[in-house]
């Protein structure tokens, strides 16, 4: 698949494009010579941070608006040829402490955009970062994209909800929208200065800082995907026709536990310590247990699968935070 | 069971209480004894109707306010002992053309609405009213909870998510709720203006003002539940333990075509035409085609079942109009 000839001069927005997964697909887009326009909010909760453009920022529009600004949406969406919807609200405990503002951001303001979308610019190809939260607690594994959808927390259910609307609108408005579910996604550029992206990130953290690492139980089995793969996904996903309506999971390299990950951290690392420590009892009940992705089926019809070992991922992730730390913490 | 032990002296608020099913269960609930408050918004789209609860009027406490107004929620649940969440927005069709509205009430006020709950009286016990809507088109008939969730439009989109917040909170925050989901619901004080309830009250509405009724295809099986039965069930809900946390089917006696209604209706009437027309095109792409309720879990948990047959039920709510019909056009 010729990537620069989809994206070559193409006009593209990317919400969410200061943050984790939105600036490195932003990256790849200007490396494809698209002409890039990023939406983020910059909340101080969420994964924006201007030092995920370094280098690039002068390729790229940047426009510091909230995807709940309704009104801004019609001018943002106009003209361009692919949307890249990426603003979410991703942390769990905050959906729970907060969850109108997970509302808000994760269904309502999804709704929002593809209304500007069907009114101002029906023929926008979209992709929207769905999540496998909406799965809840598998009853089997690896859990493909039959798997019952029972979300067992707030952000669960209202991304449940914000991919519905985009699989509606393509069904129905004619909309052509593509819906990948994530599960981890680690690498450059996430957010590490607590867990409401990754936990994951406040582990490289730690590690940098000197301080133990934190396992909440351990035994969990999960997989993760290296960001350049799950942007390469997206790419895909946005060229290619067969993918308009489709719902996609996207997995990684073979499942570990939490404790082998953290052994593997620490041993790329050079050094460091982790304690396990019991489930916190909010934790506990919206934790999904073990999960991994069955991703066959993006494999299949787009010729996806994760490249990146997990080494090979955590070792560029440690080393880009090694240089970069004192932008993200 | 006994109802009346259940409610009499209770405090129990009804939202959406002037319309169909709220304003029927708020008579049973008068009847029972029990202390009501009702919170409708009356809007003009909505089933609301000061009509729907005279003779009783003087005996229950009417807030006209609108669940989406959620500074009134706090006061309003606190010192309930039970709350009937009915209010809602019904009309597929008005889902699709105007999705915000339809989010706003079904989607973002039930969260507001749990958390006024879980703030200011985590003791009370709730009945949602949710709707077959949310499994979309039928895999398999009759339908039972097991069945997946794929809703084909936006209410069916926005209910799942304020059902999935109602049972979230009763798993994680250990509000007792039990989620009804309700199929063609029929009786007296339905909206028959038109169809943005049901279809049956538009029909009902067209054999007694003499016009022909419009059926759109005709061959799809739908069941029926006598607003009685609805009735039945909400109380035995709220009433049994074992209900809490659950969430059940409800349906009618045997499924019939929609052709078949309208040749019954027109029988029990005396007279009266209808004319079979194609579906619409933007209706078309909703539909779910045929459905029809398995409702044996909630028999077997709560020992309810539907007791009204169709023809009683078609003819008592045409006498209801018949008497009453210039309050409802």
């Amino acid at each position: 698949m010729n990537l620069r000839r989809t994206y070559s001069g193409r006009r593209v927005l990317v919400t969410g494009g200061l943050g984790f997964i939105g600036s490195n697909l932003t990256r790849a887009l200007v490396e494809l010579g698209a002409d890039v326009t990023v939406m983020d909010c910059l909340g101080e909760n969420y994964g924006g941070n201007r030092r995920n453009l370094a280098g690039i920022s002068g390729r790229v529009k940047v426009h510091v608006a909230d995807v709940r600004d309704s009104p801004r949406l019609p001018q943002l969406v106009r003209r361009q040829d692919y949307l890249f919807n990426l603003a979410g609200q991703t942390s769990h405990m905050d959906s729970m402490t907060d969850p109108q503002t997970d509302l808000d951001i994760n269904c309502r303001a999804q709704l929002a955009m593809l209304e500007a979308c069907r009114k101002h610019n029906p023929a926008i190809r979209i992709v929207f970062a769905s999540t496998r939260q909406i799965y809840g607690r598998p009853d089997y594994l690896p859990v493909d994209e039959q798997h019952p959808l029972r979300p067992v927390d707030v952000n669960g259910i209202n991304k449940l909800a914000g991919e519905g609307f985009h699989l509606l609108y393509s069904r129905v408005h004619g909309l052509e929208a593509t819906a990948l579910r994530l599960t981890n996604t680690i690498g450059p550029r996430m957010r590490i200065k607590d867990a409401r992206q990754t936990f994951v990130g406040v582990w490289i953290r730690r590690l940098l800082t000197g301080e133990p690492i934190e396992i909440w139980g351990g035994g969990q089995r999960r997989d993760f995907t290296y960001v350049d793969d799950a942007v390469e996904a997206f790419l895909l996903a946005a060229a290619r026709p067969e993918a308009i309506g489709a719902v996609f999971n996207l997995g990684g390299p073979p499942p570990v536990t939490l404790r082998r990950l953290a052994e593997v951290l620490v041993e790329i690392n050079g050094g460091g310590e982790f304690v396990i420590r019991d489930f916190p009892s909010d934790r506990r009940k919206i934790d999904i247990g073990d999960y991994y992705a069955d991703d066959r089926l993006i494999g299949r019809r787009l010729g996806w699968k994760p490249r990146t070992d997990l080494r090979t991922a955590l070792a560029r992730t440690l080393a880009y935070y090694r240089a970069e730390l004192r932008h993200y913490i």
